[in-house]
């Protein structure tokens, strides 16, 4: 076991290693990197965070996390209210703003449903989703969850449970990666590309 | 660019990815960690880093990292206070404590020369090495420092600078690592090993 020269540095060790994917290496690395800044610039630091935890809301339409009751999303009267994307997380939102391809609002889950993980639908944000949905005037839901076991089992879950609701409901396209060969693309995707052609428009890149 | 939903989220992530080999993306995943802690955790881990910060002393003899005015290892009347490694930096100083072989004191410099980076002699603890082996019973200095342009040139500077005190000076030994292969091994390092052989001892591992 390392031996720490001060009780201090090792507690700051400690709290770094507590991080996902900071071992105790790194940490003591991260830790010495601060002791060479200035008190002012760790002190703003350890303030930055503590604030953010304190301080940080969630909104209460859609789930991201915000500065306001209202995120700047939700509250932004020239996006979509008629659609909704449904996301695992607050990066996938980032993400997805990112692309500059959908004008709609979101709706985080906060997760998705995996027993193995001891996750099920209430953990997730899916009854204010379905609540959400019978109360405006929603005409389309997105899926947009990851293409794995847990995010299918939570697509066809909310599916289910909007059905009543009579409100359309799409999953984001599956198939090749822009960019991707054929002949490296697994056959389930590839199978599913082909299931779900699209017309030719001429100005595929 | 990311556009981040929350100012307080940003400031955060921000923090975060000042330190060294933290990316935005890394952070903002810290960040997030950090969100599905409690309050209380979140506020240890800030209080952690800024205490340590605030607090921290440097030993007065060996300018390693201390709780206390003398660090415990030159506080520790069982060591052989006529023999001081020198080292770059407190990490060094763990690895050496990790092997068990060296029972004298040390004396950490804080960084090596290195003029492309704007390190002189002046922003190191030379000058207190030098002061400290004339002022007390030290018989023998070693350097350990790293096997580099840097490395080299220090412990150059460090021999030029003890040479009046008449200490003898000595240097860890250069050759290739247990374990590695021979055919492997640069031919620096496996010249420098031919150059420097040792008596066999027939206990070699």
């Amino acid at each position: 076991m390392q031996q720490y020269p001060s009780r201090l540095l090792e507690r700051a060790v400690q709290a770094f290693s507590t991080l996902p994917g900071i071992g105790r290496k790194t940490a003591l690395r991260l830790v010495l990197h601060m002791l060479r800044q200035s008190t002012v610039e760790v002190e703003q630091f350890a303030e930055a965070i503590a604030t953010m935890k304190r301080e940080v809301k969630y909104c209460r339409s859609c789930h991201n996390i915000s500065d306001t009751d209202l995120c700047p999303i939700c509250s932004d009267s020239r996006r979509d209210a008629a659609t909704i994307c449904v996301v695992e997380n607050i990066q996938d939102v980032m993400a997805i703003e990112n692309t500059m391809q959908f004008h709609g609002l979101y709706h985080v889950l906060g997760g998705l449903i995996s027993p193995m993980d001891g996750v099920g639908p209430s953990d997730l944000q899916i009854d204010s989703l379905v609540q959400r949905v019978g109360e405006s005037q929603v005409k389309e839901v997105i899926l947009a969850l990851s293409s794995t076991m847990e995010g299918d089992t939570t697509s066809f879950y909310i599916f289910r449970k909007l059905a009543p609701t009579g409100v359309a409901v799409s999953v984001i396209a599956r198939g090749i990666a822009v960019g991707n060969e054929l002949e490296y693309t697994d056959e389930v995707t590839l199978g599913r590309s082909i299931l779900n052609r699209t017309p030719f428009e001429g100005n595929e890149k």
